[in-house]
């Protein structure tokens, strides 16, 4: 339900493009174009040499222009978490459409209107009841197809991997007019993992619990064409994919704090940051107020348990250099407290009022979340040469 | 700056009003009309009976319908945190506006263009290199009003309250074409106070600092008209307003856990909620999955270090009232784990897939900020008897 609201808003006045980062009002958005791309292409060239096939996960980026740049053709095949993001793209002309959050059967209208625009959307569930919603949803001329989610580590949601009677009583109950598509897993606790070797581990258990709840099925007389795996880490880790049919991953596209600290990427390979403006200082405690609060950076504190603790992020001067070794050592709803990650106060360089910075974000997904568009700094690395909206709500 | 884009969104049908919660899309922010009345006639009474003035900070609400509640006039006073808000009250007729975060140097234009429109928007700064900014952009016939921030317990901006030398030399900074017009402050500190001793402690050490840096600028000649102090926590147990002019508070509208765990409010003064969606379970581990994850929560876990830990929100049930002993123990980006607060499975309920709940929100603030709207019930308190929109960016 989305109401027809009169948008309580009223500035949109912007200076032209391409624009310098000094024209911009803090806090907001940037995206390293560049930065993006080679991730977009390192993860691609990793899949094609594996030969298995890549469904984007749409949902960090939420935008057209970078979903465009992430999906192998512009009809997908795309992964969303939200129905919102598959009604944008359906918009759009994307055909191909896994929606990778368990379904709630309030929603089946909404996906039922996807499936009659010419959407291949497919829904994801782990139990019999969900199975036997989407079944009675069904138009018998076009069953909804479904895929059973899948538990390889006790991260969240999923039926276990080896439970047959699960698995085979989910698919006896989609039977009379829905679909099994296939089964899908998602290895979450793979950000936990570390070191070469324990990644490599959570992506093998990751595809063969795939692998294995696929078998079950199949043994079982079910067709199963579809064993999906996938998260950024594993995505980059693993170092088999036999058996699996396709891959998924989304916050690769920007990497962020989270990913570097567990060794997927560099710190240099972040696209996402935050451009702020210093308004403050409290010398004595070696602390620089910044215009970014948790509005702007989000709460997430993704690194709070890795071995090198960023904060509420990584403070980097406007050019996207790592400056002194600063983090966002605070956050309130518009203020950022910028500090040493020594403590000591000493260390704080000067900043004047009016320094615009940089923040790398933890958590990527939380961070960019909180914006509504993307300002994309093009090859030169300097100047603001597009303005990409990016998608909000339900 | 601000882009003109065309919208990435698609859908903004809705049933008609007044609509039942079961025909709601979630996840969706609800807000208790009766519930929020009752938290702004409760401050307001009580602000009323000590004589002061009421300046609400809208940073929680963000929307005209709450602001025009909260405000004593149709024209304010009112206290923001971003300039997009100003300009938002601006275009509705709000001509008495302080814009409460640091200002920096960038954004004077867009202060110059508020008060060329005819709002008295008053600006904050802490430093002698603001100040200069403020003069030097002030127009000679439109001197920019400014009040010196102060930090009183630690918590984040502002001058000492006693140093004389940094509160003159800021009001020399400002004198050629800008103006003095007082001394704010924010104890941000009360967030942490436990017990009515020690709130009333920090109420009383907010006023102290600014009566005592008023008298300071006043006994070196300056006229220091505005006495500004306020936090939700000292709104409600400050024992004297001596010397001071008004008060400023803005989460009390909503309430939220973190407020019911210093001891402002009851959980059922709670006003605003998310509604979600059971989507799955893992009996073994007692855990409901629901389609509210951070996106829709937030991250923020301000009742962590509390004598309760709500995690990231108290489950309810739809009509709002707390079901089980349930918290929100985690949450991915549209997942949220709901589980028993005991730890043992067999204290989760019955809640099948499909069974709608009511999150409160640990901060409110954090968890307002994600949704672009309200879901407002009605005094029935079953029925959605309004949308009203809610603002975000800066």
């Amino acid at each position: 339900m989305n109401a027809p609201l009169a948008p309580f808003r009223t500035r949109d006045a912007q200076p032209g493009l391409p624009c310098p980062l000094d024209a911009l009002d803090t806090p907001c958005l940037l995206l390293d174009e560049a930065h993006m791309d080679g991730n977009i292409a390192r993860l691609r060239t990793r899949l094609a040499v594996s030969g298995v096939a890549f469904r984007p996960h749409l949902k960090t980026a939420k935008s057209w222009e970078i979903s465009r740049r992430l999906m192998a053709s512009p009809h997908g095949p795309a992964t969303v978490s939200t129905l919102r993001e598959a009604e944008e793209l359906a918009a759009r002309g994307v055909t191909d459409i896994t929606y990778a959050v368990g379904i709630a059967p309030q929603k089946l209208p909404r996906v039922l209107a996807l499936r009659r625009r010419g959407v291949d959307l497919t829904v994801l569930l782990d139990s019999v009841a969900q199975a036997r919603a989407v079944a009675a949803a069904s138009d018998p001329a076009d069953p909804i197809p479904a895929l059973i989610e899948l538990d390889c580590d006790g991260h969240r949601s999923g039926v276990q991997p080896g439970d047959s009677q699960l698995l085979l009583a989910i698919a006896h109950a989609l039977k009379p007019s829905a679909r099994l598509r296939g089964v899908l897993v998602h290895a979450g606790e793979s950000y936990e993992a570390r070191g070469e070797e324990a990644l490599a581990a959570a992506a093998e258990g990751e595809r063969a619990a795939a692998v294995e709840a696929a078998r079950i099925l199949r043994d079982a007389g079910w067709i199963c064409p579809v064993v999906s795996v996938g998260s950024t880490p594993t995505a980059f880790s693993a170092r088999s994919y036999e058996g699996v049919t396709e891959v998924r991953a989304g916050v690769f596209v920007f990497f962020d704090l989270v990913q570097a600290g567990i060794g997927i990427c560099a710190v240099d390979d972040i696209a996402a940051s935050v451009l702020t403006t210093v308004i403050g200082h409290q010398r004595d405690k070696g602390w620089a107020i910044v215009d970014a609060g948790w509005t702007a950076l989000s709460c997430d504190r993704g690194t709070a348990g890795q071995a090198v603790d960023q904060g509420y992020g990584l403070v980097c001067d406007a050019g996207g250099h790592p400056v002194g070794d600063l983090v966002v050592r605070g956050v309130n709803q518009e203020h950022g407290v910028v500090a040493p990650r020594s403590g000591n106060p000493a260390d704080l360089p000067d900043l004047p009022v009016g320094t615009r910075l940089r923040i790398l974000p933890s958590h990527a997904c939380a961070t960019v979340t909180q914006f509504d568009r993307y300002h994309v700094i093009g090859a030169g690395g300097e100047e603001v040469t597009a303005v990409w909206p990016r998608l909000m709500g339900w």
